[in-house]
């Protein structure tokens, strides 16, 4: 049925190797009413980018403009690039029904909840450090060097936390985007989007 | 994955016609962390009622007794009999991590929202009141006077039912059901049942 109303902006972090892409791709594998949102970056485009597409690519005289003008829902500038998650890209598309997910790091995702409380935040995290550690030495990528940063970086992670609304524990990637998705659909059953079901009956 | 944690109170309500137990047998399929609650009845046992399983039977006695001591999750008192929802029963099943549901009106709803304000209330409703009318006219069970009578009492509850978390629109109970269900996964997955597994990590 069509329901008629926005839709919801979700909110997706976790440290890296707990197997988030995974669990978002399940998720939303046959659902018709997801997007990702796309990024603005300062980056310059690589040759098969195309503008919209990957990232919204805009110079750093714009990018501050976005800043300063409140375009931008999070943002985060570092030496080389700067990036950032463009409000009325986000808000065109709720307006129009989808849910927008966004796969964003804690500090991002609570800039994110200061702008827009009522967007959903859900953190995957996998069943433990040690799990974690194993999955990232599997991986191959990091040096052990490396690998003790990532975890670190998540305890850090795990402590800031605590506004997310949902947590899930990623041991099974079957299971974990069961989880994800029947987060979705029941935010969209949350009375304060149906209410007026009630009211106009 | 056994994540060990409490199961939570689903309350679920509707008018009458709403199709509200279909939605709720279709959800609970297959799931082996739902269970009913069972209710407190002062009536008598009927032949085939076993004593906990249909109800539990006491007499009017008794049940003013577990009113008075607080052991009712909500009660009502009609000219015949009396009913109620022993809170004891409930909180063992959800000690020991299974999901509790309980199909109840509006107003023992309320009781236990002031009790239990952390259960989940559900509203099942038809998708508009000229609906609901078509499905008990085709039910043919009630007068012509008594479909009116229950238009009339789904519109009082409709004005009453702004506690409930969510509303589920039944207009085809295959989705319903689903959305029932991903209401109670989702549940499971708030921060605040597993908040453990950021602060064990």
């Amino acid at each position: 049925m069509k329901m008629n109303d926005k839709g919801r902006l979700f909110v997706i972090s976790g440290p890296s190797g707990a197997g988030k892409s995974t669990v978002v791709f399940k998720a939303i594998e046959g659902r018709d009413d997801m997007c990702f949102s796309t990024s603005v970056t300062t980056r310059k485009p690589r040759p098969n980018e195309v503008d919209g597409r990957e990232y919204f690519f805009v110079d750093l005289d714009r990018f501050r403009e976005m800043v300063e003008n409140d375009e931008l829902l999070e943002h985060a500038e570092y030496v080389a690039n700067s990036y950032g998650t463009p409000r009325k890209y986000v808000e065109d598309k709720l307006e129009s029904g989808l849910n927008v997910l966004l796969d964003i790091e804690v500090q991002g995702a609570r800039q994110i909840k200061a702008k827009k409380p009522d967007a959903v935040f859900v953190f995957i995290i996998p069943p433990s450090m040690e799990e974690l550690r194993r999955r990232l030495v599997a991986r191959g990528t990091d040096s052990e060097r490396a690998i003790e940063a990532r975890l670190i970086r998540a305890r850090q992670e795990y402590a800031e936390a605590d506004f997310y609304d949902y947590i899930i524990v990623n041991d099974d990637a079957e299971r974990a985007a069961k989880e994800l998705s029947a987060i979705i659909t029941a935010e969209r059953c949350k009375a304060e989007n149906r209410i007026n079901f009630l009211k106009e009956a």
